[in-house]
């Protein structure tokens, strides 16, 4: 007789969205005249940018010739896309080679497969607040969670903690929700802790292309001891807007062993038995968003998202609003004002300005209070949130 | 400390496909002037339809522009798609909903991804031989496996065992590696069988486009009883040649349900924390697979690697070799001659007539003593492999 897998039990049912969506739809039924301004999302709303769609158009046409068809790709991806994976990690001072990389069909499904290459019974340790698919994978996985505090007294960026002894470390930065990005001085400390635990750190490195300040770190590659305690998870989705054509990869260093076994190796054996390469149109395109003129464009899209988040973060300083984030990430935190809860705020921001953002306790406990605004709209739209945020 | 997943050693290292291509290298360096057929992997050779390279090209060309550019898809898949796969199925009689299908980036994950949502403890019930896939995947999750016999005196289709009681159950038709094909009379004792254990069947139909026979049945929906104890799993690699773009979906109808709840809520939970959706191109290309200038173009392809079959089939029987498949199905499976074993007689059609098939044994110790043809190849090729089997 058959069951269901019993961790489902133990998952929260998250509503987050949904609620979201019925209380947006209520609004819009009760005044259909107002515009609401949706800054909730974490979606890209750009167009995929030119070089890119013309590599994918070769492609389709290269899948429409019997000389050119491809069929089944590499587990691990396509060669010209790990080396052209390569040639932009050069731009942080960081070496990797091709046989590194492993392909995927996105950020989030490796953030969620990863962990079952390793043993159950290790700990894994995960921030609150956090990207929900860190605990959610986890529990459904049935692995045992520690969480560490990120407040607004460590400005969302908590250090490690010594008592704790995890075997996995979920890290991101620029992080999601806060916009937070962590410092080489800051990162080193985790990578210290994760040897000297002999755990394995999980870096979420999705948001990277959002830095603009030369000081921080876009890969956790650029720290000294992060090539024995660490695999980088990176993704097309929010540089290059492959949201919809999913393209992802990670990165284990060869040096990245357990009892001698590469944990490289054993990536890509679990990928052969339950995964089979990702769309070769969609590595093509991925591959040319990494070409000069795909970087250029991309480039200018980033620019038009970090506009939009410094329209919003100088009106919130009008307004005397606490908020991180914004300057190397598309995300603004905020403290919601005069102590409110985030739903309550929600609330707030939904029926005197029509703005849609997302509640902070929606992404752990201590996310209570904030609220997260995304900066990936349109221009005319934030501005005019810009002037509503300002009216409240 | 981090250590592997100890379930890793339990996979038998399969160097099937590895070993098959270490040979063949080998005898490609001895001997440089013999030109080696190729019938031993499964992926297609023919190039993608133009229906559906249109439909690509009209989606690379949406996602360019603002207005028609699309980000994160339903984790279950388009409604365009959807639509299209329930008319599909009209074509055997079958009639399902659109919210009873749940797209993918392919048979494979889904396969190896779906007992994930079920209970560890439950027995997994498969074939030997089999497509390793079902096996490898139950190992790394750690599930206990039933092995059933299909043999010659079953005609490599067995039925149910009732002494064993499995909670789910792997049944692939037409079958890989066999080419066998279960007709209704025999799938209804297998659905029975799941019925009277309160097992799920796990059914794959990724080979289904290949059925000729008016009289033997595309899905195992129709079948009586097996919307009560059935998951289909289905895919576009092998009838519209999607292999190197992606995409499969899984049929989970709303009347299968375990405790009152519905086991396709399930799937479409785990898929919303562990899975971000299917490229919006490939899916579009799809759709397009499915409208009737798709299927005309699909059946000329599938033809032709059904005339190939039928070439190899002949000079098989004028040689009196013993075998299966090849009517219903892309594969042939025979009986190596004189007894000899599936290397054996791997080295001898390498090293007589410089053709590769792939060796029985690689897919379970029944398969041992047979030895696996693909017709997804050259017709000139085909031929010409014909010509060489009748001079061994």
């Amino acid at each position: 007789m058959i069951g269901f897998n019993k961790n489902f039990n133990n998952l929260k049912k998250n509503y987050l969205f949904a609620e979201i969506s019925r209380k947006s739809n209520e609004y819009k039924q009760k005044t259909p005249e107002k515009n609401i301004i949706k800054l909730g999302i974490g979606d890209v709303t750009l167009p995929i940018c030119s070089a890119v769609t013309d590599a994918m158009h070769n492609a389709v046409d290269e899948m429409s010739k019997k000389e050119t068809f491809k069929g089944y790709g590499p587990y691990e991806g396509y060669e010209f896309l790990r080396k052209a994976i390569c040639k932009y990690y050069k731009n942080f001072g960081v070496d990797i080679n091709t046989d590194e990389i492993y392909v995927s069909d996105g950020a989030k499904s490796d953030t969620a497969n990863i962990p079952e290459i390793f043993e159950l019974n290790g700990k894994v340790l995960i921030q609150n607040p956090t990207y929900p698919v860190y605990v959610d994978s986890s529990i459904l996985r049935g692995s045992s969670i520690s969480y560490i505090d990120a407040n607004e007294e460590n400005e969302f960026l908590p250090l490690p903690d010594y008592s704790i002894k995890p075997s996995l470390i979920f890290l991101c930065s620029p992080n999601n929700p806060t916009g937070a990005v962590y410092n080489k001085t800051q990162l080193k400390k985790w990578v210290d802790y994760a040897l000297e635990n002999k755990a394995i750190i999980l870096f979420d490195a999705a948001y990277e292309s959002f830095i603009e300040d030369e000081n921080l770190p876009h890969s956790i590659f650029e720290i000294e001891g992060a090539r024995n305690c660490a695999i980088e998870i990176c993704s097309f989705s929010k540089n290059a807007g492959f949201t919809g054509l999913r393209c992802g990869y990670v990165v284990i260093p060869n040096e990245l062993k357990i009892n001698g076994e590469k944990v490289g190796s054993m990536w890509l054996r679990r990928q052969a038995i339950k995964f089979n390469g990702t769309s070769y149109i969609t590595q093509k395109g991925a591959e040319a968003a990494l070409s000069t003129e795909g970087q250029n464009q991309i480039k200018k899209c980033i620019s038009y998202y970090k506009e939009n988040s410094k329209i919003l973060s100088r009106a919130l300083k009008e307004m005397n609003i606490w908020h991180i984030g914004g300057t190397n990430s598309p995300y603004i935190w905020l403290k919601c004002p005069n102590n409110m809860n985030s739903w309550d705020f929600f609330d707030v921001m939904l029926e005197r300005s029509s703005i849609v953002g997302t509640p902070g306790s929606g992404f752990g406990t201590n996310g209570e209070g904030f609220f997260r605004l995304s900066s990936f709209g349109e221009k005319e739209n934030i501005l005019e949130a810009a002037i509503r945020i300002k009216k409240i």
